[in-house]
């Protein structure tokens, strides 16, 4: 059962802005690139093109508290908090070295897929048996 | 005094995922964007070479309440939501017609600039001369 | 008979890096938000969920002559150079004012949707009927 | 003496557009990680604070053969092909598994930082030392 995983990644050049520093929104692409890390550690991705469900987000959110620059390593580490019958929560700790970079949360939905509008549908149990709440289920 | 700004703007094919929507990291990217034109439209640039104040994000947030798809035209609308003595807080909501899109919120700080760390300022009083916080101070 | 289309556009600020300018890469989705709205100024649209033939990129390129900065306003001229059996061929112009900041072409092909592998597929009739090689067909 | 590089990088899914597949402009996010990441072989950086030469791009192409798709894993193989007195050419071949993806091909000027207008200068000693033009200097 996975409820963890780290990835750890070297900043790039296109995902730095004018201000010398990583954009805000390129976090969020952070988070995600760790949430279908850690679903590949558990044997599943998140998209297939025969997959009967999808994933979009329901709400994303990041503080800020140090800025990552160009070529900076650092780990991500994203943690599922809750699991629900149709949602799934994670919380994110960004950090390099010892330095707490940023702290995000994000929810997602499991919905039928090819359905207009989106309808919410019941997690698999194939993907609810691979995953389970980290114990200590705080943000990172 | 300017205290809110709407930006109509269309979907671009590469702000979509191979889910057919709008990537939601792109949602942020709206946000700013609707941020900047607003400091256009006070007469304002939130980032000059020559500033000595910069503008890093201290929060941001995103629920998503409906995805957008390729070419949609939509509204972001930005509103100042508090000013303190070194951080503006906004609100933002996108829409779709009728129809809410996704609700925002985003903090920013003021600090000064080619200073490290990072070290927090009052904001400019030609800055703080030019905004005021919505009269409905809630989310839009 | 569309052949040419002028979309102006001004610089994001998460479209700059950490050199202060304009990322490279960002021409080329400049270059495509010119084409789409060229297709939609004649009726069409390049991507829809019941469309037959899909549209993917051959070959793209650019060369640099000045940098875009944060706030810039800019145009892009995208113009039809070539239309084959199969292909449609543009070039494209990027200027600030009068300074000639970037020049680039991009070949597409016109494919049958949901083939694997990709497969090529004579331009519908309905899409050939709206356009038209620009009469100075050099690079404009 | 450094000629060459290989990187080993897997789609992301903010990488993938509504046609499914990665969209065109990130081929040239994918050319310059390889091309920072050869900079690092060589014990340098592209791009720091302290820096008296920055490298903007003068041109940059690419030919599509194969599309990509989220979660494939590709090599980025990026070879010099010719070093100038204030240029460096590359040439970049992806490729997944047995199959050639795209190929493409970067030209990238040495300038005097902070200058404005961009004004070309000569590449530094320290630079020129590390790398050379690969043997069979053809696209990869």
């Amino acid at each position: 059962m996975i409820s963890e995983y780290k990835l750890t990644r070297r900043v790039q050049f296109h995902e730095t802005d004018a201000a010398g520093i990583v954009h805000f929104s390129c976090f969020f692409k952070y988070m995600e690139e760790a949430e279908h890390a850690m679903w590949r550690s558990a044997g599943l991705s998140i998209s297939t093109p025969r997959a009967e469900v999808g994933w979009p987000r329901v709400s994303a959110s990041f503080d800020y508290h140090r800025p990552l620059r160009f070529e900076d390593e650092f780990d991500i580490v994203i943690r599922i908090v809750a699991i629900g019958d149709k949602t799934i929560r994670y919380g994110c700790l960004i950090t390099k070295g010892d330095v707490k970079v940023a702290s995000g949360a994000m929810t997602i939905a499991c919905v039928r897929k090819g359905v207009e509008p989106l309808q919410s549908a019941a997690i698999p149990a194939e993907i609810t048996a691979k995953f389970e709440v980290a114990a200590e289920s705080a943000t990172p």
